[in-house]
């Protein structure tokens, strides 16, 4: 495998100006964006912490996937994702180690990245996602 | 606040090998090393991801933190660290934000770093140590 980072920690909120309030103006990292997926059915806050960043998910339906997690598991850490240069590569290399994907194939977002999440029972309850990113990773 | 960046993202893992066998031979993370820490009764092995780190913990006794949170809660995400360039000014900084800290004042690890734990119930369910690094940031 190639080198590969922390692209992101995504946190599940239910407030998502008193998780601001901790993270951003207690904790002090920059707010880098925000943003409302409706597909996901999530309001987005990234915030940058050195090289990664916190990625805040509110759900804004009681129905979607994220709002289940939040109603089933509380508030707190939801997945980790990677950053990786060749996700087909990183795939194959994965599952070439009898790790199960959620995704075996990558899916693409809107704007165009792609990404596949690994099952938490292959990574000892760790919801992991790859992502892949065209820049060099160093 | 000055900058800070992630340290590591903590893992509670009930078998050590299988976890290595996907944190490192799946995934492709480096062993940055392994230690057993008799006073908090856990076997950790560090594993490298770019400038951060995920650190496995795995419980050597059945009644320590980590157990019994292995107990609760499951193998998974535990913890997220940051780390600071001055933790006593960090700490006074977050707790004028009207954040609960669990550790008011910094405690010291026997290799002498100092870090403290900030309350979940402040940071929206998610548990984050600061630790005090002397070298810079960026």
């Amino acid at each position: 495998m190639p080198p590969i980072k922390i692209d992101h920690l995504a946190v599940v909120v239910d407030d998502l100006p008193a998780a601001l309030n901790f993270w951003q103006n207690a904790l002090g990292l920059p707010l880098g964006g925000t943003e409302r997926n409706d597909h996901e059915a999530v309001e987005i806050a990234f915030l940058n912490a050195g090289d990664s960043r916190i990625e805040l998910l509110k759900p804004t339906t009681d129905d979607s996937g994220i709002a289940k997690y939040l109603a089933k598991r509380g508030a707190g850490m939801h997945h980790i994702c990677f950053a990786v240069q060749d996700i087909e590569a990183a795939l194959k290399h994965i599952t070439a180690q009898g790790v199960e994907l959620i995704n075996e194939t990558p899916r693409t977002r809107e704007d165009g990245t792609r990404y596949a999440f690994v099952h938490p029972k292959s990574t000892g309850g760790v919801l992991v996602e790859l992502y892949e990113v065209t820049e060099g990773l160093g």
